[in-house]
């Protein structure tokens, strides 16, 4: 059914971090990643004992029970390979911004561990090497055992393209060569697939910077066999003397591997999980030009973003099975919306790009960037949220670290990669899906092109595009327009360009010869916008979220005081932008509205209306909270 | 601190199962119970096994470790004996009303099998004495021991009011009597108490049907020592060998027994355990006159209904604990609310008005009984809910059975005695707290006194009472004037009777010489009222709940179509009331709203105000709920 990889046209691919200098708003995230995230990062791991578990030059720590009573997050984890993996990949790229001789060494050494670890046929996998030896491949559908891989992948090609260096990527590359020596269907060949699905997207990866096909051949392999029956956990689970029936979260939608990938068509399970298996579906699509795989990713798209998305661009309501439950589940107080899907949507929004600009995917991809990722991080690149409610009585705060710290170096490498998830280059094209100031040093066939944007966004929409082609060339250059950007305008070398017959799929196609020096200055309209919710989520009902660009709002209480459940907006009220430096400048909007006075008797239920006065409120966007005083806060907020 | 009992005027009991013949709306309730649901409830509580588990004639079933899976409901449980004292209890109550020779049948039956497991010493416990021999008093913090000693008390007591026959009821005296005589603070005593309380409630259930103040004073040593230093439970674990710390719910407040009960103000834990052990704390004040226990079950009832109480009367909002959270946590959709803590509300609300007649207590009692307690329950008898959430989304269903079937029974036996809540007896008063349409034979000291209340309470407010003492008599009769009662008129044999001086806490006082014939004629003005809740309570902000005289109302989407909450009240809107046959003649609502019309897009959110149109909608009694179709249910309705 599909084809071997070829190069087309259609193909867009991302730059690869060396590729695009960041400036700007992320710019100033990324220099507080380097200069405090990525080193507490890596210290916090090694604190929680993960070198003690993969360096075989160190004791065996042996089976270390966690966080039961005490206060340590001390542990042995089947999933630590993959918080070092994530932790080394952030840390890469900020090294890909600038040298940090110090970090580096920090990083050789965890390498170095690594290269000690590695078994004689390949392997890598400390909990199998070190604290259960001998049961290797035995439990694919718990244990992480290939998602640690992938994780590890990730982080070997990030680190190779920040410092050149190839040890760590030849260390995962001959563990992915094992890996294609027993995974297969070929005789005495293993045909199963993690539990937790990543090592695809990985494969895919390592694929591409290495240019072995047979990398990518795999991550193929792995989404081909997924959910075929016979059931490969019920056969595994009986080669393990274990009743397949006797399994936590009781169906496979857990993991996506209830039914072959290319007949899904709803978002289940775990919600880390799909998101990296719909990426990894995605990456082999356009690799392979795989066109059977679009209709099961064109339905799980709409099922999610239709159905199944906060506002924020979280998604998974549950803590339970930290994922999916039923449509229109969105309670917000409750909401568990983990950083880590979030990021994993942006994964998965960036690879459906492989086959061509659409604003379908790019304008999901920045709202769950700008928002139910970016919360996951503070101000100051020290504290993480896990679980994103979207309304907190005020108990809800950022953690130092977490017991599964998965969260933490996930909305670290998307934020200092964020550059190479704002371009797509095809053979003949490029692509802007997000407006990120900064220069992007560019390769076409018919020569090197430097883009250079310059712009506030998203503090305003006002964004130039320098075009610098070392020699002039023709290309179409693809610039996302905004579903809410409506009114925007467009310049070239200071002439109007109309906009209406040059959209397709959401982005402006301008096709010509460029000249070094053709300059685009693109006006993105950016009103504050209320936004409703469908008649489907109850408890949105009678409420607004107010958006602005690609931010949404929230109330705080320690600008609007306690009990935000008693302020109605206005329908026609008007909203102000203003800028706070006490949040570093960011635009906050005061917005008319009434506030009900409590009553004077403490009865909780009353027949008394209450009375009303006017406050203008301030909501400052979501991303930003909890940065200052504890306190409540509010996305949805009351309407009259 | 505490006096000895005496009897004092301002004691108020209530009047044993066969003085009082319920007719009109529970009657017809109390017909069903007798006719199906304590059928019902004995046959399944034998089906799920506990006749095997309690009878020495059967083989032993061992440790039936239940629900892993499978969907078999059998199995052995330590708290089966109380299922079956409640079960038992509540189809005595039937059997009060009228004979019914299959049914007391199956009562002797395991009334029989209860003989032959009783211990020489009195014991009688099915898990201790058949599944974990030799470990009794080993754990009270977890066990249920004395609980279900509690359970089987009260079964007993209803039993010989029922029957007249003393078998069960000398079975469990002789039960106390061990108990006595290892409780306590004498020498090799042991001063322990069960974590989960109920047994204090029953043992002056116990001494009141037998005479014996030595079972109310044991209820007085149990209430004594909960909560005191050194901690029993601490003790008791280290004597098992456990670590004290390693309790699953952290904190003793999951038991009431953090801190002694006199110290306390705050409901904290397991809410049918706090409600019970409450209960048990008023009961023993009003026996020994003990004031010394006032501040605190008034802080506790003050803290419950001011701050943590549904407008259902039902209250814990959390599963996990089955029970409280902080202040003003009252989700609706994942309301816990569990209908055994709406019926122990109601038990502990009767208690209070042991010290004499309060419609602090009484308003309560009543709106957990017709809302929270009674929803507990399908209209035909047979089907129960456990969990009472004020939203659903149309998948919340009643039980046939549940796993932990504490709820049907519990629901059935205070249904099957409501007319002993309805009045209050004191030395020179009778108070009629619930106006329950039948007839009480009451004894007064001057004489027996019969009172027949006619009414279609609560489908209209007009009661019409006629005393009838044997001989004249003089005493007060107090009549509870709800607090939404605004308006309400009184006649006493066809005179207007002036209200405003009679009034004390929320009762008429009518002190008098009663001749027979007497007729007092009270009209409850009925308005429809629109509730709304406390600015703390942020979900319900910006709606209201509508409530007819004692009944909360709620919508369904079988008269009202889908997406409840795209349905808006208006805040001036009539409000009509109709009878509706299918329901079986209750009082619903027509009120004048508006829809909003869904999106014609599917978007999950968009910035376009949503068009309205006028609709008028039906409410329905919230214990109605749930017993047509399947489909939504809003408690809490947006206004505008």
């Amino acid at each position: 059914m599909t084809e071997p990889s070829s190069s087309t046209s259609a193909r867009f691919r991302p730059p690869a971090i060396h590729q695009v200098k960041v400036e700007g708003f992320f710019g100033t995230w990324i220099e507080t990643l380097a200069a405090t995230t990525v080193h507490t990062l890596l210290d916090r791991c090694i604190q929680a004992g993960m070198l003690d578990q993969i360096d075989p030059a160190r004791p065996n720590p042996g089976l270390r029970i966690p966080f039961q009573g005490g206060n340590s997050t001390v542990s042995t984890q089947m999933f630590w390979d993959s918080d070092f993996g994530k932790s080394i990949e952030a840390a890469s790229y900020t090294l890909a911004r600038h040298p940090d001789p110090a970090l580096e060494a920090k990083i050789d050494e965890i390498i170095d561990a690594y290269a000690r670890l590695q078994a004689e046929d390949g392997y890598l996998n400390s909990w199998y090497l070190r604290i259960e030896p001998g049961k290797r491949w035995t439990n694919l559908r718990d244990c992480h055992e290939l998602y640690n891989a992938g994780h590890l992948m990730e982080g070997a090609v990030a680190y190779f393209h920040a410092t050149g260096k190839r040890r760590f990527l030849d260390i995962m590359a001959r563990y992915a060569d094992y890996l294609c020596s027993i995974f297969g269907t070929g005789a005495g060949q293993m045909r199963g697939y993690c539990g937790h699905p990543e090592v695809e997207l990985a494969l895919v990866k390592l694929g591409r910077a290495t240019g072995e096909q047979r990398y990518i051949d795999l991550a193929r392999f792995f989404i081909d066999q997924r959910g075929q029956a016979p059931h490969y956990y019920d056969a595994e689970a009986a080669q393990r003397g274990d009743d397949p029936k006797d399994y936590y979260f009781g169906s496979y939608e857990y993991s996506q591997s209830h039914e072959p990938v290319r007949d899904q068509r709803r978002v289940v399970g775990h919600a880390v999980r799909a998101a990296y298996l719909y990426a990894g579906m995605a990456d082999v699509a356009t690799e392979f030009a795989d066109h059977t795989l679009t209709p099961a990713l064109g339905a799980l798209w709409d099922h999610l973003t239709k159905k199944n998305l906060y506002v924020t661009g979280g998604f998974g309501p549950s803590a339970h099975n930290e994922g999916l439950t039923f449509d229109y589940d969105l309670p917000n107080a409750t909401a568990y919306a983990e950083t880590c899907a979030a990021v994993a949507l942006v994964f998965w929004a960036s690879r459906m790009l492989g086959l061509g600009p659409n604003r379908r995917y790019a304008d999901i991809m920045e709202r769950a960037l700008y928002n139910g990722a970016l919360v996951g991080l503070s101000r100051d690149g020290t504290r993480f949220f896990y679980d994103n409610p979207l309304e907190s009585r005020g108990a809800h705060h950022r953690w130092i670290w977490h017991h599964c710290p998965c969260c933490p170096p996930n909305i670290a490498r998307l934020i200092a990669s964020i550059g190479t998830y704002a371009y797509g280059l095809a053979d003949d094209g490029i692509a802007i899906h997000l407006y990120v100031a900064g220069e992007a040093s560019l390769a076409l066939p018919g020569g090197p092109v430097r883009v250079r944007l310059e712009t506030r966004y998203p503090e305003d929409g006002q964004i130039a595009i320098t075009l610098l082609p070392e020699i002039p060339q023709t290309f179409t250059l693809s610039l996302r327009l905004p579903e809410w950007a409506q009114g925007a305008t467009l310049t070239l070398n200071g002439e109007p360009a109309a906009l209406t017959d040059q959209v397709q799929d959401g982005y402006i196609q301008l096709r010509r010869q460029w000249q070094a020096g053709d300059r685009l200055e693109l006006d993105l309209a950016m009103p504050v916008r209320r936004l409703h919710a469908a008649p489907e989520v109850g408890a949105n009902q009678g409420r607004v979220t107010l958006m602005r660009g690609p931010l949404v709002y929230c109330l705080e209480e320690q600008d609007n005081g306690p009990a935000l459940n008693s302020i109605r907006l206005n329908s026609s009220g008007l909203m102000r932008c203003d800028a706070v430096d006490e949040l570093g400048g960011i635009v906050t909007l005061a917005v008319e509205a009434v506030r009900e006075r409590p009553d004077k008797e403490e009865d909780l239920y009353t027949t008394n209306a209450k009375d009303a006065a006017p406050v203008t409120v301030r909501a400052i966007p979501y991303y930003a909270w909890d940065n200052r005083m504890p306190g409540e806060m509010l996305v949805w907020l009351r309407e009259c």
